[in-house]
């Protein structure tokens, strides 16, 4: 990849600078006034409806005559309902609780010292996300209530919208005495610049790429500085043969069927051997019903074989790889296992440690579930679908992290802070063997 | 640098899916069984000394010959009193509490859905250290607590030690009932089976290294794998206007005097320019007594210059590199400053975030101090040799880090597992639009 040139990087070393210096700044300021710049931003947004929407019109065009996919365009879009979407998380990050000076524990030593946590801002947050303009004010409200600094790169498809987003929260930072140089957009679309932030140690503290999982591997394989990814979520359900089949079928087809094309959505679903002949000719069906492709096992295909099922219905043979895809689609891949322990194995081989699921009404089989499987999100009885910042009552996310360190799940304001230790004492020493007071004498 | 030879890649490998293949096992481990692997662990230690101490011996040997300094010797080496010490963590290790399966909060959702967060081991933990060989059982030791597997990569001039100390935690393990293989040992001292094992993403969860800056940068820059890093130790303790000056003789002295070869002891000294004249004199003849070298700002010259000193004192004028020094010896750099947001601003500028303390009365001072001071320890009246795991009352630690993620400081126990969000539902969906229940006639 050629060299940034010299401007370019003085441009963009410069943005992460301004954000830098806000820092001391944003350690100090209140929550009320944190409070105050959500607000206005929300405020300001619903009346800046229109020039929103038609920056977003001229990002639109641009993405119809790129001919970008359907999918993109659609992530592009912001209509009414997506801006009220916006002044709403805008609304409840005010709403919730400020981490930052939370003394999380604070404990006394043998010797009377104090030793306590608080929690204090990361400093300076990059993150790197694709079309959706809605992330810049997610992220940035984020930001702003955990007083953190932000550099905001997102994709150029999304440029216009992004900017009117970045400008309308920076002058409702201006208006209520929030640093407004807190708020970065690299808006120079420039892939190198991606590569050359994420060389800045020192500068920028955390990285948080939210996107397909080949951006997420660029950035992670080219970062100097610490990143908080998302690889991906291959999801599984496991019907277990003490599970409520009535629940199953509501849970199942929920977590396949509402949004498939997100991270939490299941992509495998495993059923208990014994429960199999009962439950999956049903199961089947209303997948079926709804477009879902099913990718079977012998054991399933055989039972399948003589079901009910509606005409259009597609079941195939399972091959090794559908068990480890991420289908982001109406497809699922579909296992008989012999029990709990064969469950768990094969979430913990097939699976990437987002969000899997039992169903069971076995006390056991779902306290060990709970307690063994490794994944971000472990639950019992319910949609994986959940795994979601709002849906956990976080406010909004920056982003689900698939990580197993700082954060697992979906990563909201807390997260975006970190304990510092305070020690308070009162003239406390490890140990000076008498000096020096016993020279105080000689001067 | 050269690859590594297949079969090289494979023995490494191999090691690593050993220590893999227990994870399952670890999760649904008592902590008693934890607990009487250490205690037993402690029980051969203390019987198997002489052994140690004959191994010791024999690296000790090749340390001489290879010609290694008289620092990296006396790291080496394991008199009855360091052995003592690796007892002494066993047994308070065992006596901490367990953090794997704490369920640190747990919420209700609107629907009822309920939401908490339980503590999980990390997974593998990849360690690399260099010469001192306590360093392979206290992480050893915290890792067995929290039910996490390691890879133990100590420098090869412990060869010998480290690898006795291995087999009798092995044997604890085994004797006990905890998986043995969980403890594993990279004895072959090729350089490159480092840069080998920090590829392994996926198979290794995190990577600590443990070292001077360099061993960290290089660690840092090949990883593929999340690092924890220390880089630097580089503390500075401030003397304010308000400060009880008879504290402060104690404080400082005790930061830069007591181990002035470890990170957390003080290479900056500040002074309000007000008590400058009466507190600068005083410690200085203390500090020099202690054959400490000054390297101070003009103003701190001036008034120096008329004191009295002993007479090997030996006072410089500082340069502006010797305030980002570490130096890691009785050498300290001092700086008066006009008032508290100076040695604020001067903390940020030069010091590497560790350990940074406040000496002062005054409580306005002292709280601004805490708040805003961004290091993972910030401290009012006390020495900033506490920041260690032992002293805050951590039992052991992993080391001490400097990262702005995950932990700062200190990681003890707790910083050795991550929160994973449990969900217990009732059949919780997140909407289904009616279906599939209203096809279940058809079926």
């Amino acid at each position: 990849m050629a060299e940034l040139e010299k401007e370019l990087k003085e441009y963009l070393k410069g943005k992460v600078l301004k954000a830098r210096s806000t820092l001391r700044e944003l350690i100090n300021i209140t929550t009320e006034v944190k409070n105050r710049t959500l607000l206005r931003a929300a405020e300001l947004i619903d009346r800046r409806r229109e020039e929103i929407k038609e920056a977003n019109r001229r990002d639109i065009e641009t993405a119809k005559r790129m001919g970008l996919s359907k999918a993109v365009i659609d992530r592009l879009l912001l209509n009414d309902k997506r801006i009220d979407g916006m002044i709403k998380v805008l609304k409840d990050v005010a709403n919730l609780e400020d981490p930052v000076g939370k003394i999380d524990k604070m404990w006394t030593r043998p010797d009377g010292l104090k030793i306590g946590k608080m929690r204090v801002p990361l400093g300076v947050i990059l993150i790197i996300y694709e079309s959706r303009p809605n992330v810049t004010v997610e992220a940035a409200s984020l930001c702003i209530k955990t007083s953190n600094a932000i550099i905001l790169r997102g994709g150029k498809e999304a440029l216009n919208s992004n900017k009117i987003l970045t400008e309308i929260l920076k002058e409702a930072a201006r208006e209520t005495g929030f640093p407004q140089e807190a708020i970065q957009f690299i808006e120079n679309p420039d892939r190198r610049l991606v590569w050359e932030l994420l060389k800045m140690e020192g500068l920028i503290d955390v990285a948080i790429p939210r996107g397909g999982e080949s951006l997420i591997r660029a950035v992670s394989e080219n970062a100097k500085i610490p990143v908080i990814k998302h690889y991906k979520g291959v999801c599984t359900l496991f019907v277990d043969k003490y599970a409520d089949l009535e629940k199953a079928y509501d849970i199942v087809f929920n977590a396949k069927v509402q949004r498939p094309s997100v991270c939490n959505a299941i992509e495998n679903l495993l059923v208990h051997k014994d429960i199999a002949e009962e439950f999956l000719p049903k199961m089947a069906y209303f997948l079926a019903k709804a477009g879902v492709e099913l990718r079977v096992d012998e054991g399933a295909m055989e039972i399948l074989k003589s079901a009910k099922l509606p005409e259009n219905a597609v079941v195939k043979a399972a091959t090794e790889e559908d068990y480890y895809e991420e289908f982001l689609d109406l497809i699922l891949a579909v296992k008989i296992v012999d029990n709990l322990g064969e469950a768990i194995a094969f979430i913990e081989k097939y699976g990437s440690k987002h969000s899997d699921g039992i169903i069971s009404e076995n006390y056991s089989n779902v306290k060990k579930f709970l307690e063994t499987v490794d994944s971000a999100a472990v639950y019992a009885n319910a949609s994986t679908r959940f795994t979601d910042g709002n849906e956990f009552g976080l406010g909004a996310e920056m982003g689900i992290s698939t990580d197993k360190i700082h954060v697992r799940g979906p990563m909201g304001l807390e997260d975006l802070t970190i304990p510092k230790y305070i020690i308070l004492g009162e003239g406390h020493i490890r140990d000076n063997f008498g000096v020096p007071k016993e020279w105080k004498e000689e001067v």
